[in-house]
């Protein structure tokens, strides 16, 4: 089913990111995740919790058809295999050509030759966002600037060497090159289109102790894309799994806490703890 | 090991299910799961929680020797690659030649071309038992029915566009065609042998928005198989999950915690509640 | 990068656990984990709740890259495929080339006769430390004196068939012939580097009730390979996971709850707790 592109949201007020949850619930979109192995349930589990359907479809003789009927496309690069790998280009073309938006976490990107090589194919299926961490991004636009797979400076694995704003200008460099809204997320998140820039600040420090978050978080801009346009949805889903990590540490004794909460808050959060709580810069 | 058929148990007491508890407990069978990525872990802890022990082998190189030796098979579609349906096929096929009673959960047959093809293929290895939701359930009553695979109306992907009752004819004829006992999930449970129909009234509506406790329910049944006939392994495996989700739910704040406290009301399930709280309707 | 071999350090106290868990949060080591699909996100929050840093690399395409990179590896052998078992090849390879030290866990070996070919053929490319249960012990060794695969006795599936005392002579052997620190976990842990023979008291009955904390504990002892030498690593490793799933039991109501305080446990372990409690019989 092809998705009409929704119209252009405000994107920068607790208000705005109240109506993009309302919306979610009440559409209950279908987000087909490609995703890696360490985080395949808990991002199906966040999607539910949050009111979103998921569905985990990666075999490439169904995700082609799978991307054309879905209301958004969640790719994510982690634990790929050269099978996955060719589940993730048949979906993303499919729904380049059937309009599903989509959203890419390019998870370790420039760490590793291999996934580099099928990020930058990736990007030519014109993502409308990606989300990563500094070290990401930064691997991420140079790869793309190269126009050819090539080894960059990384992180070690998966954890950022860089602060968030150490890839502000590649952030707005990969937005203005690949016509996605652009999230590199920190200790504040910062979402660029590659002219504005907004800032969340939702989130806690204990986060990084739970795998797979960045991840959740990628998962849930997917979700918001099926409603709301890529600037509004990627600084939402921002918001939304920031702030539930934030009311889930008041009540968790670790990680493991951390995460049984963090997707009990995302099925409470409410109008009201959005308004009061959502800590959008624009 | 060639494991002999149970004898026919009365499967429409509470006092059936608990006899069934019981002797799960005692004999801690042997299942053996190739089971989708998204509830590999909570599948084993279900198993583990109520007192089997769970092994996933999914390999096609080691999946038939295994089902051979196995208690009992659970084979789940969900997530399917090429690489895992060669070993589902093999697992299947050992099954029925070793007598290793099995059970197939059709996840997202029907809305998905392959795995349709699939589970077409696995029915001429006569499962003894069939669990699915109501799209699941008719999408694979046609597809047996037509003796090839073909596209057939379907849910959007995993969750079920239709409710239970709206199956119980084609859960009765696809019982009738293939020999299983065909469960249909919903907010009752329909169990049928093709003659008899039975329901049972446990469960919670939060449990729909935890991934994969449909998953849990057919690994359930898969452990009765091993000390009960099917119908009653079937009825009991739904009273099972659907138990400990309203004892979870009387605990939980959400689906994360819902998640938790299920596996620890599997554990702590016994007689006293089973015969208080179980809703069998023969 | 090469990481030099950390000097030999006493093993045997409850103030050198201290020291290695102190040592392991300082380093924050990149730990490549090639595991099972069960426990793939337990895995990695359990690297996180301690203070390392996992990575989980598969593909072979970047498994061997990522093996040189990082501070130590872990392998497990659960679902193993033809695809997964050339990662761990590749991997296995490379750690030893590179001089990363490696872990490995011969998952359900001796009862599948295709894992049991991929187990002997890492065991040459020298494992510092191995750690299974009796019966996966037990195969291991019988499979690496006989020089070549072949069937042997074992447990049924994954779970143990023998008590871990019984494993004893064939650790020693094994340690000896392949120069591992071999580990037996049971009810009490026996490590040995083919000389000496350290006890691990710690421990609690419902954790066999939670699927891979015996993965877990594997994983401990590799991200303990990057700060301790391999006798050390495996004792502190199982006094970690041990003492965490001790104190996780005093809060937990069954195995879900006690997945989660385990992970809270671990992220909580300190100083004071480990010097009362480690239970190390030298």
């Amino acid at each position: 089913m092809t998705t009409a592109q929704p119209r252009a949201q405000p994107p920068g007020t607790p208000a705005d990111a109240a109506r993009t949850l309302r919306s979610l619930r009440e559409r209950m979109p279908l987000v087909h995740s490609i995703t890696n192995l360490v985080v395949t349930n808990t991002t199906a589990n966040a999607l539910l919790a949050i009111g979103a359907s998921p569905a985990m479809v990666e075999a490439a003789e169904e995700a082609a058809a799978f991307a054309a009927q879905a209301d958004a496309l969640v790719i994510n690069l982690g634990t790929m295999t050269a099978e996955r790998a060719r589940g993730m280009r048949a979906a993303a073309a499919s729904a380049q050509r059937s309009g599903t938006p989509w959203v890419m976490d390019p998870v370790a990107v420039g760490a590793l030759g291999h996934r580099s090589e099928v990020a930058v194919a990736l990007l030519a299926h014109r993502p409308q966002a990606i989300r990563g961490n500094a070290s990401e991004i930064l691997a991420l636009e140079a790869l793309s600037a190269a126009g050819a797979p090539r080894r960059v400076r990384a992180g070690r694995g998966v954890d950022s060497a860089h602060a968030a704003h150490a890839a502000l200008d590649a952030a707005r460099h990969l937005a203005l090159r690949t016509g996605a809204v652009v999230t590199v997320s920190g200790a504040v998140d910062l979402v660029t289109d590659g002219a504005r820039v907004i800032r969340v600040g939702n989130g806690h420090p204990m986060m990084t102790r739970v795998t797979g978050l960045g991840c959740t978080a990628t998962a849930l801009i997917g979700a918001c894309l099926a409603v709301a346009d890529p600037l509004a949805a990627s600084v939402h889903g921002c918001v939304l799994v920031g702030l539930a990590g934030e009311l889930a540490a008041e009540r968790a004794r670790g990680p493991g806490s951390l995460q049984m909460e963090l997707l009990d808050a995302l099925y409470r959060l409410d109008d009201a703890t959005l308004l009061a709580r959502a800590l959008i810069e624009d």
